[in-house]
């Protein structure tokens, strides 16, 4: 190692980065060249990590926001040691199959030492700030020997332009996250070139207006960066490095410019950079002292690793086992029993006035088993009931579970997210259905990840009433059901939603969406089970009684009541007629096909759901009857919206009997 | 009028308010007793509009961001005169059918009054920012003689925490829209209660941060509003009035609460405002000379209107005439042609590397024959490539027509309605597919009102390769289709491009999409036609050649050279196929079931799209054949994804055989 070696240390993830990307013909040097004096910074002398045991430590987070620069990361986890990300694999960056992928790509409880996927942008400093939320609920509620740890995230001007990073600023800002450090790679560029053709305000100023703790320092002086993050960590405020770097810094043709971005790398820009920089190793080559060097820091934590261990190993043993449990994400006992006795009670208790308020009432019944669930909402505390029996998440109260967003549901859901992946809380979100596309880049990242984050909704439809079309969801059931790995579960009445519950809590592998009704949902299932019928996703509510069934009636929520009185009517004039109730299609593309094919039927199907058509055919066949919304909404009580638009029960009778052509 | 004429002419809104809202049984008071003095001094002495003329005078803008608080706006509509505003009709508030419905909403040209429709937070004020673009841009085109007006808005908390509110403030401070004047109702209550719970930082700071003017003032003052107003007029920055008041003011029971914001009133409530606030007039009753001095303030614009048409009527002959088509929204003579002679070249020229450099070439065309088109860019002009012969719209430049909006794609979608809703500018934003979800609010507005807004997006499966499943839309096609009255369209190549850019140039009732491949679209048409064979949304690109035909394959964009190829291996094996193309599939369904049933065939049916299936079965039936993806994607290069995934030819030629039983 020369005269410089943490200099060299920084070299060692810039050649990384330049040989890969020059190999892999594509790539973003712009990020992991302007950043590597940061990151070695962060990594060699505060980051408190361990590279052999990512998943379960007290560890720092760190979020590479800026995900287009994730040679930056990859070589950060090569060179601590992070066993996926060998050498072998950064040779094969963005080839397929390597983990060293285009962004970079959470595993399964973050083991591969990425803790969230990122790429789109605003997303990971909007997750990072999740985590620090998740972080200091739990060091309120675990102590500080246990739970004490910061949130770092490398953030480009893409996050701070998008709109869920101004919410992020604005909301960190309020609850005085104190462990939320950002490094600001300020660099002056972006796709288009210079920042100039695009903002003119002073970031750091706005990251001020806001309550942050800003320093506005030299991103390539080490000790400067050091000095600050030092500060950072002393500071009640959320801090904000703001770090002036050059783009690209070692490719003279590129450096400082808007190619610096991500104009194609070529052997001859490698070699020039070596002589630029006095690097004189080969292609992937990082001498022994250097490797050496990273090996040492990243092997930092194991001391505090081993105190840690025996802080958890010294808690009082009902603690030690809470900690553990909600750390591994495992529910208590008795959870299914307070569901199955709510579940049995409803059958008793005449249903209230609004759907949601039955999920208020279950989220109710859970405060006292789940300590660990944390719900947000954005501004709508009152109209959807989630806060009951919770104090606020607040810089004065730590212990608070209740998050009182604003009127800001991007980030939200992307604090959500956040705190999933951080582990050791339950996140809930809350919000009107109309208003699930203000977050919906956040519950694709979570459907992506698989993070178990509970969407709930309310107002799902015309239902609503007066408040109008721009309120009245008609597509967007069919936007959620369109994304993978993504559960959308509408219930139909208090059982359902019980059901429902169950299976979303404990469902470890991907998010739900819960959609409840503001109208009232009287019940539609009168007979008490001991089985989750919704499990199945869907499933005969009332089989054919006046003889064999002839038509089977589909529905969602608030319309199987409909599906049932059209039932009654076909029934009438001797129409063996089946209600099957859907509350989950995922859950049901997933079932045998004998199954499926039992519930559906071999006879006419008719469907039904205050919504748009698309999706249903793959259930009801091209020919198949359908009564729902074939466009926008209006403004008008509930009742008389759904005879305008003619959802009743009636026209459902009217298609059975078309297409049974009596 | 008692000795406060301007009062009583407040209260005239205060009290329509009151009694529309008591006999509606719901309603939101807070924004329209809260901002009756705000818009009194902003109508009565300021604003230039004309309630005869709503749809074509050089007007003033005004938007209700906070749309719920919509009875502000239908009782100025009333007192000033606005036709559709009758008494009969605020008697109605909320009912059904009434123009006076929860929200407000615009009707086509804006002619009843309502410039946007409103309610979901932050829209508004993004769509007044691009009104203001809009205005900006036209009267640096024909002159202040005949473009020069003012864009209000009156905006709520809400609002100003939404991201969406957040990248307004941010890129209009940049653009320096002079313009653009904000009237914040600061009452400092969300519907959680007090802004405290989620919010600390200074707003008025935050504005001024981003280059605004700021002036904050009492707003039930009307003095100092108007003198408020006086000044933001004159200072080139946009204006932010910051307006203290009092939520609900005139109901002692709920005013300056939380409850003010939309609890039910009462007409206990009613009888007690008017002893409060002096009103001694019953129920809906305006006393004639207040009702008087509102009718001659919504008439003070006269004498402006008949100046300004003299302004028009004095414009040389062919500005004049440029003018008036642009204002009515007409495309220029021989636009068509100049569409179809590039469909004739494109047969004899290669395709290029990429398939949005289709569409880039195609708006290249049209910028001569276009001036009015203005194109918004998310911070990816190099890999989008619409900017060629285009200047940047910039606080220096209003000529161009070019918006560099950063990493700000809600915005950019919500600037765009409002340059569409204001009218004499076309509206195009480009964005990957990817992060459509980011703009999808405004998506969904533009829907809504029927603008006919361009959303033109590339990158559009997994064909973009290595940047990964973060940047690969395989829900995106399915979520868009979903959207009532939004024409999605995926041409397969060159020629159907410029079918495709015929079809939305021509579509003035609403927004489409159109969609573009990163990846290469050889040409799948070989044959010139003049007919525009994609108007139909979908068509036989090749009958069955080699016997009658067994089988129809359908894809759309990318995929449909790959039904092309799967077509020849069947033919080669004596199965008749046809390929189907279908680019748009609101076009085909709104076509007669005989041209449906001709296209689609009677047979097996095969689709392919590297996409989910969702949407796909109402054409090709429960049991038809479908090749494309059930997941999100990978990072690869594009044609090792193909295979990965299995979206090939031969996947087709299975999926026909299997169903074919051979």
């Amino acid at each position: 190692m020369n005269a410089h070696p943490q200099q060299e240390m920084a070299h060692a993830i810039r050649f990384l980065s330049i040989d890969a990307i020059v190999k892999a013909q594509e790539g973003h040097q712009g990020v992991p060249l302007g950043m590597a004096e940061i990151a070695t910074a962060l990594y060699t002398r505060h980051l408190k990590y361990n590279p052999q045991d990512a998943g379960w430590f007290d560890r720092d987070r760190v979020v590479l926001s800026n995900g287009h620069g994730s040679m930056l990361l990859y070589s950060l986890l090569h060179l601590t040691g992070y066993p996926a990300f060998t050498l072998d694999e950064i040779k094969r960056f963005r080839v397929l199959g390597s983990v060293c992928e285009g962004h970079p790509e959470r595993a399964h409880d973050a083991h591969n030492g990425i803790e969230v996927t990122t790429g789109p942008l605003g997303q990971g400093i909007a997750n990072a700030f999740g985590m620090a939320v998740a972080e200091a609920f739990l060091n309120a509620r675990f102590g500080s020997d246990v739970v004490n740890h910061f949130t770092y995230a490398f953030v480009g001007d893409g996050c701070l332009q998008e709109g869920v990073g101004q919410e992020m600023i604005s909301l960190a800002g309020h609850l005085q996250l104190g462990k939320l450090v950002l490094l600001w790679d300020d660099n002056q560029i972006t796709d288009d070139g210079s920042t100039e053709l695009s903002i003119t305000e002073n970031v750091a100023e706005r990251f001020r207006v806001a309550g942050w703790h800003v320093i506005e320092l030299d991103g390539h002086d080490m000790e400067a960066v050091s000095a600050a993050l030092d500060a950072a960590r002393l500071d009640p405020r959320p801090s904000m490095l703001a770090c002036r770097t050059v783009i690209a810094k070692g490719i003279a043709r590129l450096q400082g410019q808007r190619g610096g971005h991500s104009a194609r790398l070529f052997e001859e820009d490698a070699q020039a950079a070596r002589e630029l920089l006095g690097w004189r190793h080969g292609p992937f080559h990082i001498p022994a002292d250097v490797q050496q060097a990273w090996h040492t820091a990243g092997q930092r934590s194991a001391a505090q690793y081993q105190a840690w261990q025996a802080c958890v190993a010294a808690l009082p043993v009902a603690q030690r086992a809470e900690f553990e449990r909600v750390m591994r994400g495992e529910l208590p006992a008795h959870w299914k029993q307070v569901l199955m006795d709510y579940k049995h009670k409803a059958l008793l208790t005449p249903p209230g006035p609004s759907g949601i308020f039955i999920s208020a009432e279950i989220n109710d019944l859970l405060t006292p088993l789940l300590p660990e669930r944390m719900v947000a909402c954005a501004d709508l505390e009152a109209p959807t009931s989630h806060k009951r029996g919770l104090t606020a998440f607040n810089a004065q109260d730590r212990l608070g579970a209740y998050v009182h967003c604003g009127v800001r549901e991007h980030v939200m859901g992307s604090m959500a997210n956040g705190m999933a992946a951080h582990g050791g809380v339950i996140a809930l979100t809350v919000t009107y259905l109309a208003f699930a596309d203000y977050q919906r880049p956040a519950m694709r990242m979570a459907a992506l990840m698989g993070l178990p984050v509970k969407f709930v909704f309310s107002h799902d439809s015309i239902g609503i009433g007066r408040n109008g079309p721009t309120h009245q969801p008609v597509e967007i059931m069919a936007s959620l059901r369109a994304m993978p790995n993504m559960w959308v579960m509408r219930p139909a009445d208090a059982v359902e939603a019980a059901e429902c519950w169950e299976l979303a809590l404990a469902h470890q592998d991907g998010p739900v969406s819960m959609v409840f009704a503001r109208q009232s949902l009287p019940l539609v299932r009168h007979t008490h089970t001991s089985d989750n019928l919704a499990r199945r996703g869907a499933y005969v509510l009332h089989e054919a009684d006046c003889g064999p069934r002839q038509v089977t009636l589909l529905a969602t929520g608030s319309e199987v009541l409909l599906a049932v009185q059209a039932r009654e009517q076909l029934e009438a004039v001797g129409v063996g007629a089946a209600v099957v109730s859907m509350p989950c299609w995922e859950l049901f593309n997933a079932q045998d096909a004998a199954y499926r094919q039992s519930v559906l039927g071999t006879n006419v199907r008719v469907g039904i759901e205050a919504a748009v058509r698309q999706g249903w055919d793959a259930y009801l066949g091209i020919d198949g009857g359908f009564v729902g919304m074939t466009g926008f909404g209006a403004s008008g009580p509930a009742d008389e919206l759904y005879k305008l638009f003619n959802i009743t029960p009636e026209a459902m009778v009217a298609q059975a009997k078309r297409l049974l052509k009596i």
